[in-house]
């Protein structure tokens, strides 16, 4: 079965600047695997809450994780309609008026209703979870214990309908204001990793892992 | 008049891991400070939808814009309630389990109703984004049309009922975690802006801006 395009349902049309839409399933799959959080929205008694949780992609699902006795979960559990927005800010985009100036990015936002995952199922979750936000983590660290694993909930919210949303590039502006005599241009934004922190109580014997070399926010 | 402290309504009461509720209200607005962007949620049809938006802080207010004909901010004109949240990562917080692992987050959840601007309390928080976003970038940028004020819409969301929740530190481990021979600590997520890229048609004799030098993501 082939899976429907992001953007391809009325509620995940882009209209506003359509050019900045993407339609290719795989591109927002890049970008869902490039992110460390997502921020998640359920509405309880009329009012919207938005909750940044950890997340990561586990085949055509988005997975995160919390507690399960928080609100966030408890109201997902339920069935209500949520939505995970994930945005990568790239850029200040400096144009040489205040209107054209804008930000490059890169954001996906997925419509449904999640599932919280039991049993198998949810400790293979909380390892893509582990094993997306920390490479090679998984097999130092001592396993989860029962208590643990009731206290955490995973949530799966399947990639079905979706919006990614892209811009690149420098200013789009009129050419008259091209021919100003005012500088314009872009600004990237980076994430980087600082230098590893060892906790004081760490033996001096056990070393910083090498896997953390290739960890990347 | 004494604004209320940052999670002192039951809406916004830190019940997870209430140690990590921040009730100082300054503390919250450095927090809005130092962001770029915020997640803000309506529901439409009893789906909510979250999207980022730029924002700022003005006085005891957050004030963000976007397209005047977008969904968001077509349904924030309608007066609906909304959500407002700002999460910046700090770092990876690696636990001698995975269960233990976290992350150092500062965070701001703001509920309420937007106002949609109008006028010069528009043209006015306009500014204060742009002062943000871009210090120092107002006194060279042409000024915005009556076309494009039109086009931009320009949200206040007050700063009435908003919670503070702030990660820093180690891993919080039980003692006999903490004997384990597994290496333990917190890798910094640091945000920075690259060079400047100029655009092609910006003439050679327009220098790249000084004030460039002082914008921190």
């Amino acid at each position: 079965m082939t899976l429907p395009a992001p953007g391809s349902t009325a509620r995940t049309t882009i209209k506003r600047i359509p050019d900045r839409a993407v339609t290719d399933r795989d591109a927002g799959y890049r970008i869902i695997d490039a992110a460390l959080m997502a921020h998640v929205a359920v509405v309880i008694d009329e009012q919207p809450y938005v909750m940044p949780v950890a997340c990561a992609r586990d085949g055509d699902s988005l997975v995160f994780h919390g507690s399960s006795a928080s609100r966030l979960f408890k109201a997902l559990g339920s069935g209500t309609p949520c939505c995970a927005t994930i945005t990568m800010l790239d850029g200040l985009v400096v144009a040489r008026s205040a209107f054209e100036s804008s930000m490059n990015y890169r954001s996906v936002m997925v419509l449904g209703r999640a599932e919280l995952l039991e049993g198998s199922e949810k400790a293979h979750a909380l390892d893509v979870i582990t094993e997306h936000l920390m490479p090679g983590r998984l097999a130092d660290v001592r396993p989860t214990t029962p208590q643990e694993l009731k206290a955490t909930a995973v949530a799966r919210l399947a990639l079905d309908e979706f919006s990614v949303k892209v811009r690149v590039g420098g200013p789009d502006e009129p050419s008259e204001d091209r021919a100003l005599p005012i500088w314009a241009g872009v600004i990237p934004l980076m994430s980087s990793y600082g230098p590893a922190i060892t906790e004081a109580n760490v033996p001096d014997q056990v070393p910083v892992p090498e896997y953390l070399k290739n960890w990347r926010p």
